[in-house]
């Protein structure tokens, strides 16, 4: 093998921010070669399988106690998924029919059996059930490393001795979740997303790292300087000096600018002229609230509740829901919590919910859809929600809302259900606003109709993108196309803003373009009030806010709603950032 | 068997307007049985599979030229179709390798064979594609019965003899383009779809026509009454006395209503108070310009040139496609011919031009967005359409813009060719106007901005609706959801329409809004200024314009784009009739 040198830069994703610069550990993935053989005592491979499963399952048990202690009990879910995926009967059943019928070997017939639940994953269209294959493979691995007699990795070990840069193929979640961020300074791998376990595991240990690097492990030699830069997602494996001294200033920048934002926690979001800007947080479940909290979030913009209905194989019940919710209300009290209700379609299809395929799945039978449809799920949701309300500062939002007559009919079950709990004396908050998700163009077309109904607007700008621009984004194809500083969206946000405040009410945005540094001065400037973006953007949001004059800002803002095409946007934000910090 | 009594209403399709009383004839589809035998004597088999060919192939070569002669040589391409599927070297080939590796019969390897074609079709996403099953189906059991020694359907003949309506599970184009429309009053079958073959080959003969009606065989009796009404797609079998004088009032105020619409072929199309509204066709053929012409249209609103792409197994090259839009400028000359430049994506994928299956494929790589990345498929069809503009008035529009950016490209492109053309001394117009589809929400926003750079609009008002209610119209679940009267699409129309004035550019409508009789009084009081659509809408359209005080209209328009919901706005639009009427 003839040995690489030279500098060379590789775009990957960027799984958690911040810049490592350090030498490489290489984890050489040993290829498990899994035997073929024919067997005759079936009943002792069975009893192979029991050894291996109940092994395995100790020494997840074992890893999901240090993973709480040390990343959080949230976090260390990921290993009661594995355990759960491990003890799952028809696995057990579906190996041994396969040694029974095949007179195989147990190895050869687990592998067989994982591989297949491992290609469904692999081709499913949602990113998140997509990566959880990694979860199985994980699983399956460490079944076969049992029965193999292979010992775990001695990599992570080796590589914790010093700080220095881990790059894999691939990390799975148990070896990612040993790792610390004093012996490990980052790493990269050249599989993987932004919402694979081993990305959320990365962020909530604070370890800069890449994912998704194509060929790496190919141009990479074992202590080969290495920088992981997981702000932009870039890897630059030997650095020339000026590479070197170049992100020495950005680390440094980075970590400068940490510390600053970090003295914000407690400071108003105010801009200099005075505007008050409600900066909040988006989150996934119940635990993410601490998040949230820990970097000053004034509220949770937008509580995701599809948590509570994946993984899992029956509908969760109205108690269920409304323990997460009180939970969520509690902790953040009293700060608002807006609780979405389920958005879910032909694209995330769950075991007890099956959907039909779609050909359009963004533009079908989903979310405020089909829970209008589905009222034996929305009615509990709603119950839940209205009992939640008793605890805290609850709001309720609707998703997909596209016409008045949708928002009507969900406000009627929502007061059918409030009169059914008075009648049962069960508590809720008297007034709990009611607001919905301004993601479709024709309710941002009709903002002024929809403000007479609702208490509040949460613009979604993914989706609001997509739909004004006909552009799928996770269509790579038509990446260039999906533009969020198109001048139609800009005019969109503004219609929304305006008819919001013609009737009292506020305007939030809870899409990325909410968290995203270029935005923010142009959706400030055009009237947003709420600002709701992953906790890990507040502060950086807050320190913007703190920077800006407002009333100059509402002028670029009706500048760019009169320019042609977002690349005139574009520049036009960057002409007067520059005049500013000049 | 019991026999069915009493009227049964069933809902089908509408293939082709009038409305037909009548006794029916009943095809009962004699199912074909076919036999699986052992063979010895693979050359045997052989030789009846080519007989069985040539002998269909001039079988069908007699129904073309009939067919040619009776619905004109565009309808009678359905049959071409069919001999080119026959003499397909591939359906050849795998039927005798079927043959050769089972050793089975011919009419048995040649059922398996079709079998799958006929499933691949059946499973298409697109509405054309997955009828064409129909033609595949036709072409085997043409063959099946000349190898089986079955006679055609004596049943056409039959049912020729007295004027009645024809009851069948399915009708082949070859059944439906031997009816008369002396002898056959009307038909109806229990599958099939409005662009199914046998619907468009109705619509030609005008025979009042229903398909799609499910269960229908099953509840008519030989001899029953029976009443088609084309117009609402609705079947009554054994009407009662008050249906039957209801009906027969229905046809002939439809009848009357054509006769009055037939004398409006040369007059103009202008409102009582002197507003006048260019009416138009749709047209997807050069030689559908003769039935246009044949209505009085006013111009060709929409050229759609997917046709020249479609079935076939090449790209059609320059001179091929420079010949069809000659065609077409010439016919309707001095009258405009607005021809649209390819609209095709991931739903509609061609043989020689494969694609990637797209996970929303009306939001993915298709129409403009395509032919920018595949200069190789646009230039050639840009210069076919400079090069037809010296034969007629000739207008380009593309599809899909969402941006000012795009339609910027496009014109360079068109301006290159030009440059080109000019170099060889190729004639073409000095000023081509140049159009843009508005289907996408946010060249509808940025009206003003596209109205700068183009000559004029064409609001495609099936994509606008969709994209703007993030609702996919063939999606039966959400069907409800689809509303074209939904206030954010009218005001969308007007912003467009009012950018289009402040320009002094037009405007037009070619999505199906434009033929429909409850929308062309809103859309004429929004200030369109052209409305293209089907050729057999054409009439009833300037008919009712002439009846039109558009200052009144501007009024409700006004009034319906302050309305909240789509219902709102039909409740307008009923009340505004009903006092026109009173």
């Amino acid at each position: 093998m003839m040995v690489e040198t030279g500098s060379v830069r590789l775009q990957g994703i960027g799984a958690s921010e911040g810049i490592a610069i350090a030498s490489v550990s290489i984890q050489t993935k040993d290829e498990l070669t899994v035997p073929q053989r024919k067997i005759e005592d079936v009943e002792a491979e069975n009893k192979r399988l029991d050894k291996a499963i109940a092994e395995s399952h100790a020494d997840l048990q074992a890893i999901h106690t240090e993973a709480s202690k040390r990343l959080g009990p949230e976090e260390a879910k990921i290993f009661e998924g594995h355990m759960a995926l491990l003890q799952d009967p028809s696995l057990r059943k579906k190996v041994v029919q396969l040694i029974e019928r095949e007179r195989v070997n147990v190895e050869y017939a687990l592998e067989q059996h994982f591989d297949i639940i491992i290609t469904k994953f692999e081709n499913m269209k949602n990113e998140y059930m997509r990566e959880r294959a990694a979860d199985v493979r994980d699983v399956k691995e460490r079944l076969l490393k049992k029965m193999l007699g292979i010992a775990e990795t001695s990599f992570l070990q080796q590589a914790q001795k010093a700080p220095c840069i881990l790059v894999a193929h691939d990390l799975t979640p148990a070896d990612t979740s040993s790792l610390t961020a004093g012996s490990t300074a980052g790493f990269a791998t050249e599989i993987g997303g932004k919402t694979s376990h081993t990305a959320i595991i990365a962020r909530s240990l604070d370890i800069p790292s890449v994912v998704g690097v194509t060929g790496l492990t190919k141009v990479v030699n074992p202590g080969d300087m290495i920088i992981v830069d997981g702000i932009d997602g870039m890897v630059i494996v030997r650095p020339t000096e000026e590479e070197t001294i170049e992100y020495e200033r950005r680390r440094e920048q980075f970590l400068a600018d940490k510390a600053a934002f970090h003295a914000l926690i407690h400071e108003p979001s105010i801009t200099k002229d005075g505007r008050k800007i409600e900066i909040a947080a988006n989150i996934g479940s119940p635990a993410e609230a601490e998040g949230a909290l820990g970097v000053g979030a004034e509220g949770i913009g937008l509580f995701r509740t599809e948590f509570l209905y994946m993984n899992r194989s029956s509908l969760p019940d109205e108690e269920e829901q409304f323990k997460a919710y009180r939970e969520a209300a509690e902790r953040m009290s009293p700060k608002p919590v807006i609780i979405r209700t389920l958005d879910i379609g032909g694209d995330k299809s769950l075991p007890y919910l099956p959907m039909d395929p779609e050909m359009n799945p963004f533009l079908g039978h989903r979310a405020i859809r089909l829970c209008l449809d589905r009222q034996d799920l929305f009615r509990p949701q709603i119950r839940a929600i209205m009992r939640a309300s008793a605890y805290g500062s609850v709001h309720m939002m609707f998703p997909m809302i596209a016409s008045v007559t949708e928002l009507r009919e969900a406000k009627a079950l929502v007061e059918e259900e409030k009169a059914k709990l008075q009648a049962e004396g069960i508590q809720f908050a008297a007034h709990i606003p009611i607001g919905i998700m301004v993601e479709i163009p024709s309710s941002a077309l009709i903002a002024d109709q929809l403000a007479k109904e609702a208490d509040f607007f949460s613009i979604g700008t993914n989706d609001l993108i997509q739909y004004t621009l006909a552009c799928d984004r996770m269509n790579e194809k038509i990446s260039h196309l999906y533009q969020p500083f198109h001048p139609a969206v800009l005019r969109l946000i503004q219609m929304t803003a305006d008819a919001a405040h013609r009737a009292n009410k506020w305007v939030g945005v809870c899409g990325e373009m909410a968290g995203d540094a270029q935005a923010i001065p142009l959706l400030v400037g055009l009237g947003i009030d709420e600002l709701s973006m992953s906790a890990s953007s507040v502060l950086k949001a807050r320190h913007l806010v703190r920077g800006m004059d407002y009333a100059k800002l509402r002028e670029i803002a009706q500048q760019a709603l009169g320019l042609d095409t977002q690349e005139e946007v574009l520049r036009l934000l960057e002409k007067s950032q520059d005049a500013d910090n000049n």
